[in-house]
Parts: C-alpha cells; sequence; structure tokens
C-alpha cells in the first residue's frame, strides 16, 4: 500500500536475517498522530530474533527497531502531548484497541490487540515496519516525552529492557529498600535490572555463568554481590537469600537452583523466552509458597514514569554507538552475547536518504 | 523413649504402609501443654504417601493422622487458651521455632525448624506420633479452639484440606467477590477449594478429568459450571476466564491448559506434589504476566481464622465415618480416589485401648 510518507529503512526480506537499504512509505500525520525523525534506535535481542523468524511468525520485509528516540518534525491537529522540535520516544507497541481491560488500566502491552512497533499488524491490516528507518508516524497515546537534557542515544535502550525490568520490580514489590534482589544473566536487560534495583534502595546480587563479568557488575554497575551460576557450593551458600529474582536468560536454564536461592514467598520473574518448556520443580514452589512469573514490556503510563524515573535518578544503558551499515555486523556479535550492552543505531546521522 | 502418658495407635511399620495397633507413650503434660482425647481423624493423601515412604522420608514406625478434632482432658499451669473439656484440634503442626521471620508472621507453617504432626522431629528429637491414637499432647499454640455446636467430624478435614485451600485462596488475593475461580481436581481438597471459593463470592468453575462429577460439582457443591480437562474445545472455549487457579492435582499434568485458561495477570496455584517436575511454558507467563505458585497449609493464627469463617458459613467437608480397623481399606480405597471426599475415623468410639 502506498502512502504519502517516503521513508528509507533497512529491512530482512528472509530468514537469514541480513538487513539492507528498505523503500517504503509511511501513513500521513492524522489527528492524533506525532511525526517524528528517528534519531537513535537500540538494537534487542527480538529485533534479531525476528529478522531470522525463529519465532516464526515473521512477516517479510521486517524493519526491526522498537527502542527509538526521535524530534517531532510534524503532529496532527488534536495532538496535545507534545509539539514540534520535542524530543520523544517510542517503544515496542505502537497501537492498542484502547477499551478492553487492560488498556482501560493502563496496561495496553497486554491488550490482545496491541499492534507492535514492528511485525505487527496495525488497524489498517498493513506490517508494522519500525525504528531502524528514518522517520515514524505514531498516535501521539503511544509516544513519550523524553526528560531535557537527558541523553538520547543511551536512555534509547529504556525503550525496552528498561521498562521490561522496571515493571516486573514494581509489580511484584522488588522496589522496596531492604529487599535483596537477584538478577540472572548480564546483558541488555540485565544491566538495567541492576540499575533499578539499586534506585530502588535493594541490594543486588547478580548471578552470572561467567566470572569475567564480575568486576563489572561490582564495581560499575553497583551490584553488592557476584555468583557464579555454575559454582554449585557458592549457590548453596546463597539458598533462601532472595526477595526476588528477574531472570533475563533466554536459553532453557534450570530454575531449581534460582527457586532455591528465594526466601519464603520470594518471586522468581522470568523475563527471556527459552525455545522449550522449562523444568519446574514443584515442591520447592510449595513448601515456602514461592512464586514464579513472566512480564513482558509495561503500559504507556508506567513506560512515561520509568523514563522519568531514569531522568532523575541517571540510570541509562551502557551502549556501544554505531553506524546503521554496522548493523548485520551488530547482529552476529549480539547472537554471540559480544556488546556491552547495548548497541545503538545513530539513525539520524548515518543512515543515508538518497 | 518412655513417657509417662500410655497411648494407643495405630502404626505402619514398614513401606507396605499396612497399619496395626501400636502401644508407646506421650510426654507429660508440661505448663504449655494441652492433652487432648482424640475424636475424630480425618485421613490425607500425605497419610498414605508417608506410611508407604513413598517420599523417601518416613521412619517407622509411623502413626498418621494429622486432621484431628477432640476434647481437653488436661492442660498445663500456664495454658490460657483452653480449659478441661473444650472441644479443640489439631492440624499439620505440633510445633515450630517461635522467633524466625516466618513464626513472628504468624507464618509457623513455613519455619525451617516446624515439627509435623506426625513421622515429625520433636524437639526432644523423638519421631511425633500423629492422631491415629487415642491422646495427644500438644503445646496451646498450636491448638485450635473449636466453635461451638459445629460438627466435629465433618469440620476434622478442615485442619489439613481446608486450611490448605482457603490460605491461597486468601493469600493470592482469589478472595474477591465478582473473581472467577478455577478448581483443578474434586476430591478432599478440591471439594473445600470450591466450598470456600462460593462462600468469599467468587464464580467457581470446577476443571476434572471426570464428566461422573458434574452433577455432584454444580449441584452440591455449588460450583458454577464444570470442564472436562481432557476436552479440548471445552477448555479452549474457556481460555483466558479465570482470575485464579487451585490446583490440588497431585499426579503428573500438562499445566499448560491451565495457564491458557488464566486471564491476563491470573494466578495458578498448585497445592499437590508430583514426583517429578511440571513442563512450564514461559511464553504464556510473559505474554500475559501470569503467575505460577505453591502453597502450603497456613499459621496458626490463620488456621483458627479458617476455622471460624467455616463455622460461620457452615462449611464442612463431605465424609465418610469409618472405624479405626476399616483404615486399611480405606487407604486402599482413597489411593483410587475412592471416597466422597474424605475418610474421617471415629477414633474415639472405634480405637479400642486394652
Amino acid at each position: 500500500m502506498e502512502h504519502p510518507v517516503k521513508t528509507l529503512g533497512w529491512a530482512a526480506r528472509d530468514p537469514s536475517g541480513v538487513l539492507s537499504p528498505f523503500k517504503f512509505s509511511r501513513q500521513a500525520t492524522r489527528e492524533h498522530d506525532v511525526q517524528l525523525k528517528v534519531l537513535y534506535c537500540g538494537i534487542c535481542h527480538s529485533d534479531l530474533n525476528l529478522s531470522k523468524n525463529e519465532l516464526g511468525f515473521t512477516t517479510y520485509p521486517i524493519v526491526p527497531g522498537h527502542e527509538i528516540v526521535g524530534s517531532v518534525i510534524e503532529v496532527g491537529s488534536k495532538v496535545q502531548k507534545v509539539k514540534v522540535g520535542d524530543k520523544v520516544a517510542v517503544g515496542g507497541m505502537v497501537g492498542s484497541c484502547r477499551k478492553c481491560d487492560q488498556c482501560v488500566n493502563d496496561l495496553e502491552n497486554y491488550c490482545p490487540q496491541a499492534v507492535y512497533t514492528f511485525n505487527g499488524v496495525d488497524s489498517d491490516g498493513t506490517t508494522t515496519y519500525g525504528g531502524f528507518s528514518n522517520i515514524l508516524v505514531v498516535d501521539e497515546h503511544f509516544i513519550f516525552r523524553w526528560p531535557a537534557d537527558f541523553p538520547l542515544d543511551k536512555g534509547a535502550p529504556l525503550l525496552c529492557a528498561g521498562i521490561t525490568t522496571y515493571s516486573p520490580l514494581k509489580y511484584f514489590g522488588l522496589d522496596k529498600p531492604g529487599l535483596h534482589v537477584g538478577v540472572v544473566g548480564l546483558g541488555g536487560l540485565g544491566q538495567l535490572a541492576v540499575k533499578f534495583a539499586k534506585a530502588f534502595g535493594t541490594k543486588v546480587t547478580v548471578i552470572s555463568t561467567s566470572i569475567n563479568k564480575k568486576k563489572e557488575a561490582i564495581e560499575t554497575l553497583g551490584a553488592d554481590a557476584f555468583i557464579v551460576s555454575r559454582e554449585l557450593e557458592e549457590m548453596q551458600a546463597a539458598a533462601g537469600t532472595l526477595d526476588g529474582i528477574i531472570d533475563t536468560v533466554s536459553a532453557v536454564h534450570p530454575i531449581q537452583p534460582l527457586i532455591s536461592m528465594l526466601k519464603p514467598h520470594g518471586k522468581m520473574v522470568i523475563l527471556g523466552v527459552p525455545d522449550k518448556p522449562l523444568e519446574l520443580p514443584v515442591f520447592p514452589l510449595i513448601s515456602a509458597r514461592k512464586t514464579v512469573a513472566g512480564s513482558l514490556s509495561g503500559g504507556m503510563k508506567e513506560t512515561q514514569e520509568m523514563i522519568d524515573f531514569a531522568a532523575k535518578h541517571n540510570i541509562l544503558s551502557d551502549v556501544e554507538i554505531i553506524p546503521m551499515d554496522y548493523v548485520n555486523t551488530a547482529m552476529d556479535r549480539l547472537a554471540r552475547g559480544d556488546v556491552k550492552y547495548r548497541f545503538v543505531i545513530d539513525v539520524a546521522k548515518t543512515l543515508k536518504v538518497e
């Protein structure tokens, strides 16, 4: 379908996931829409997985990108939230039904008709294209205000990695000073989970497969303790010490040792999606009333709250800024876990518009 | 060790689980102790499993029984809670450390030093003997007051099956009018889960493997709906309709279809302990922020509250009253699920004291 707003992005055309320049168009700015020039866009694991159709529901061509910060270049006649020139952000969603139980309770992210920012089905039936592109047109409800003087590049990952870790810390009550939170996996999500948990005043223990991350976890990120998950003695010594766990690992992994680390009534929240079911030991759950739960991103109100909280506490992602034409190498490196901690594409300066 | 209070019980001597008369002794009534004559004692699945050492930590001889109602025959000098002649009850615990985080928060059931009523290790190092016996001596903290005129025989199962279902309905917020609760499995626990959930004002759907239980579930127990878990169409039609699930099934069973029945943010609470880990599908948890948790019995304060609530709402177990010497047949029938819904031994009238 041809729309009036000429747009240039980078798209994958097949399950190789290889991205290359892609010309398309976006709809004109409607009454409630905001048109923005994309400045920076983070790269999340789901950009990688979906580009390669690893979850089986990719529509090609696919233009990834859902950790987007930009500058408003046009607003619809009824837009009240922002004005031209404002810095704004867009996360994983650009639409929802706006009337279901989830939507009316500010939980648009759990709306059954949520429209994802890329590889989603828009209200007109077309496939959505994400932030690996120069322009976005989005309903103002799904636009976030960006705090003055808050860095854009290091802030971009907050839009997915940030809210994905902030929301469960809040919802599961792990945001109280004095609590002890475990963060499993120290990637794009894990580093922000540590920073938010510390800002909430909790004690933080990082649990990782690699001792190599210890120094950074403690000295740079501010974690209080570090445990190598393969060291059974260390794990057992920490049994029953955690009020909650934020588990960011996407691979299939044993959760019994993690559940053992929880105090009675402790809560383990899984954020990564392994490609097979995990083994759930029941007795440890029952004997100490423990919880295993999942969590997905956050609603619009909570995401704005998270951005404002991050700005107040200077919580930003550690990032590696890359040009657009480095994206395929970045994707390869991301697949190997070779990034500290998030790639962010400098879209405005490096995406060439012919 | 020889104690002054001569006691007669029925014990299993080996993993056959066959019970027969067993003479032993209990300690004298100390300052804070209550000595009671056992009137009725329910039979729970754990009495069966532990008699046969199916969990691997049985000490023989084992005297089962932890759904106990009786009459006070002696009190220690400092006992304030009850007096001789009072009707009282004892559940799954007869001791705890009284000073850990769990104990000071009225969650003695999660105390790491909890002393179970039978097959437990008492503070003096001896093995505890349960309610399949004529006399119990218990610290008053672990004694419950029995409401006047509240039936003893049909009330006995409240002490384990009752509190095991009441506590998670309360803790996980499934006690609010207007909510919709699923109860999986209609045995000793399931029937009481239905009755408590209805008394809390929730809508209740029973999920069972057997259509044969439908009439009884709806007409006798008061459930609002009944779904046969093997009927995939029925299950799918009910997807996303439940605020919470109380899962009483002890066998290994698929939980994905049950998780699918939860609304977003719904909570599934597992009460039965399968002998293998269950398969936990992660994506359904994450995509709708669902919870899978366990729960074990309840604390002393909450158990008393549950008994008082049951008396107020006339919640009792459907029972089959049996004589003591029928216990082995009852255990066999229980293993086959052939009871509606709980065997209760008329201990006072049928346990012969030579």
